[in-house]
């Protein structure tokens, strides 16, 4: 599709520009997540650091980074805010895993299943306390009013989750919802922080939060094709365990829709009543590709690339800004 | 035992004083605490009310209310941090639902037992988030300070309490660590709170952060020896409920170190193997008894106890001040 040509042509869109361009900083972030998992309850740094050793991409504090760089940000604070941002991203997962009971998460055994719920919880929660600790450090109740706003908004898109799983009357609404808050308000967050340490204009700190929206939006429905998806197989990754878990995304609720009754049948029985037989994940894939929810969840995620793509035009051209574009296009790229 | 004896001669001493003196701020207080657990998500005002409604006694946001009416203060910003203290707590005891499993708490259905641990600890997380919108509301830094820092300090309590489970290697200190960063930390804080929002000197804030730190372990040595006490049961609750989790209570720190080979037998094949028959509960209170760890427990109680009362003289004698003093009396005569 069209989005890759924005990465140099005849290459696969990437997060390396990114990664170049704030790998400095990213390095000290790293040391500051390490300094603050500390305590004297030895398990809490064991347990933190399995979840933060397992990594991911560090997507949501580079975009801090990148937000302030492409704001003409030269001080420091911006190191440690990126740091909370990925504490409470890593306290969402370890509540997520307990809540999900999934078993897998970047392709190594979760916190929860080495550990037990208990200790995924509690250590959660140690690691929200300390990213609230450091923003006091900081001193910005702007950014103190940002993150608990976030917070707050996540842990509501969690119960909507919740609710919703296992109900096939979910809507379209209803799952935007969702996933704009759960994913992308922290996105939202991460990235308006660049501005506001640096201290531009609420335009310009509308305008990243804008961007962080759509790009969180884009990249969670990016992951809930995938987790139907070959291209999934092919990372490492389980497919099918939000089918395991009767978790209703995009491609479910449009599928139930274009259904008849044989289909609605299927999906009330294996999500609803959760009574799921081994060839039912590959009768699913089979009714996705039938109404080609697939492509078309791809198609939304691209519409809300380019709502994030166009936020960027309100900032000079700098290659921060190429990178930030080439983020969007590789979150897309995921998805074929 | 001679605490009950600064209350009114002839009476038991109790909450009722500090009920009066600060009722019309708990009004308010529970006004917004409901206003606050509003979400659209209608599951989170319904689990956060059944948890709020069970109701407890409030104790720790009276004593916010309670030492911001001592220092004088004569504002409105206690009103809003006393709810934020109780949703610090009641976030809590959601977690530490999912974490003990307990079944029972204040006599009813836990949240937790009704909802399922998901729902406990995504709503927990919620209102954790919101008590954190609420202190960047009231604007102060220094309160942000003292109540991230007591939430940290908890989530290190709960996970180490977590970790001395099922020990009978676990030594006093353990145990003091545990019960201090769990339970008397979030008193402190709150206590804390009154003088920084009536602006008196550090010196004061320290006095009655110490005299929360003290009254709070006294409640916690209390409430362990209970869960071994006929009177436990004469208040409706469950008796056992740390023995059957092999949760390692001073009682059973004490009664491991003075018992024989056979008892020490009892105690790890009950506490650590956590093979328990039905005769086993009342053998565990038959050493505990045969010790006299509980009176033991208790007159630790009575000296934390004390020494949180050494604190109120540095204030001046008032009616607050004297029911500040009957709460501590209140808190120790529960064992009795």
């Amino acid at each position: 599709m069209g989005l890759a040509a924005t990465a140099a042509p005849g290459r696969t869109p990437s997060l390396d520009p990114l990664t170049r361009l704030v790998g400095d900083d990213l390095v000290r972030v790293n040391q500051r997540i390490v300094e603050n998992m500390h305590s004297p309850v030895a398990l809490i740094p064991q347990l933190a650091g399995h979840i933060v050793a397992a990594g991911g991409k560090r997507l949501r504090p580079m975009l801090t980074l990148a937000a302030a760089q492409l704001c003409g940000y030269t001080g420091d604070r911006h190191v440690a805010l990126a740091a909370c941002v990925e504490f409470i991203h890593t306290a969402t997962l370890l509540h997520d895993d307990v809540v999900d009971e999934s078993d897998l998460r970047r392709g190594i055994a979760t916190a929860n299943a080495v550990w037990g719920n208990k200790a995924s919880v509690l250590v959660g929660d140690f690691l929200f306390s300390r990213a609230f600790q450091l923003m006091v450090a900081d001193g910005s109740l702007e950014v103190l009013r940002i993150l608990s706003h976030a917070s707050a908004v996540i842990a509501e898109g969690e119960v909507l989750q919740l609710v919703t799983a296992n109900d096939t009357g979910t809507t379209e609404d209803d799952y935007l919802q969702v996933i704009r808050s759960k994913t992308a308000q922290l996105f939202a967050a991460a990235c308006r922080i660049g501005p506001v340490v640096a201290g531009r204009p609420e335009a310009e700190a509308d305008a990243m939060e804008a961007f962080g929206l759509d790009l969180g939006i884009a990249f969670q429905l990016v992951d809930d094709m995938l987790d139907y998806s070959a291209l999934q197989a092919d990372l490492g990754k389980t497919v099918g365990d939000d089918f395991r878990d009767g978790k209703i995304t995009l491609p479910i609720v449009l599928a139930f829709a274009r259904g008849d009754e044989a289909e609605r049948a299927f999906w009330r029985r294996t999500m609803e009543a959760q009574e799921q037989g081994p060839e039912d994940l590959a009768e699913a894939q089979a009714l996705l590709k039938k109404h080609g929810v697939l492509e078309e969840t791809m198609e939304r995620a691209r519409r809300y690339g380019e709502a994030a793509r166009a936020q960027l035009a309100r900032f000079p051209a700098s290659p921060i800004r190429d990178a930030l574009d080439e983020v969007v296009a590789f979150c897309i790229a995921r998805g074929f």
